[in-house]
């Protein structure tokens, strides 16, 4: 999968990918992921890349120049299979999306900054807008690590094993059973004894149920599940 | 405002805190943010963390001792108005969270990775547990960065301009309205006319209407209002 990343903080992405999962999927060539510099193409000298909102207001807003002069050097290199905006006003990004995208070969992901980009790009060039949550960041940057990573990781063979991701949160529409590790006990507080029982079935019985009862306690809205929503 | 957070990837987060509002916080003496490793209170001397998982299946699961270590050494220190885990199954981060967090003094975040942390310590010190998003990430460590941009930028006087968060996406239970800016005219595409009229109060009027129609179209579940959900 090659991901190219448009943004006007290049910096801000660097130790996202340089680490943890991210990075071990570069480096077992699973994964490409390339960083844009919007201030490369800047109008002017002085590195200017956006604008005063028209209408007045508060905020500045990505000029259309530089974001399309990039759009139209990567497009003119490759096929996409997605061009990307993240943004506040997008689809909300959830596992069965994450999934649908790991399956894509290219993809360009354009972060927004400051109040966003000048809607005539929206109409030119996405094919997908997408959200990470209900709240404000200061840019899409963070929205950009998140989906990588997110997406990256369902990748065959970046996970160090398969059953890994299988077993996730949201992968069933339940959120996962409590896991515990040695010691078996720790201030008083022993692990459940069925989980040192060594009876496989019956462990995977009660990870079934405690995924059930914390699913119908804290998000009941997933056990109709997820694309009914 | 003070963040303390607690990773076995401190490196991860080194560029996220480092540009963007996020440093302008710091710089202007609004936030403090230390990232604490987990490795430093290591069960051995090989750096352990973490251990398999009981009961069996695949994943590490992270190890009691290190982050009961840190968050003893971290509440004798000072009172702390919550203890955050990052974790898939937590409440849904959105915007209202994000406003109410924004007032608290102290606060610790705590990340998980691998398969999670070890049940025991939830009960044992966890006052908030929180995700980002109904996905998987590899660890707590991007939720964390975005639980602290979305945070940070709240904080008065970290914006420029106060007026610019408060007609953010989310703040009224309205997404934003489009935004344009110069060029006027681009690729044949003009920008509505009523931007560059200087009449404001229209303009005011047509942005609400845009910002009503839009939620309508995308997010017609916002327009019952964030908190009766």
């Amino acid at each position: 999968m090659r991901i190219d990343i448009i943004t006007c903080q290049p910096e801000l992405l660097a130790s996202p990918f340089a680490h943890s999962i991210v990075k071990r999927a570069q480096d077992k060539g699973l994964a490409e992921i390339y960083v844009h510099d919007l201030r490369q193409h800047a109008i002017n000298k002085h590195g200017q890349i956006d604008d005063y909102v028209f209408g007045g207001g508060a905020g500045m807003v990505l000029r259309v120049e530089p974001i399309a002069a990039w759009l139209d050097e990567l497009l003119a290199q490759r096929a996409y299979d997605a061009v990307i905006y993240l943004t506040p006003d997008g689809e909300t990004l959830r596992q069965p999306l994450a999934n649908r995208l790991s399956l894509l070969t290219n993809v360009i992901l354009l972060c927004g900054h400051y109040k966003g980009i000048d809607e005539r790009l929206r109409a030119a060039y996405i094919t997908h807008e997408i959200s990470v949550g209900d709240y404000v960041l200061s840019g899409g940057e963070l929205g950009a690590a998140v989906l990588v990573d997110a997406v990256v990781r369902l990748l065959p063979g970046v996970l160090g094993n398969e059953e890994s991701a299988l077993s996730d949160s949201f992968q069933d529409d339940l959120l996962a059973p409590p896991v515990y590790t040695r010691p078996a006990e720790w201030r008083g507080q022993a692990v459940p004894a069925i989980l040192l029982s060594g009876n496989t079935p019956l462990i995977e019985e009660w990870r079934h149920a405690q995924a059930l009862a914390r699913t119908q306690a804290r998000r009941p809205d997933l056990l109709n599940g997820f694309e009914e929503k």
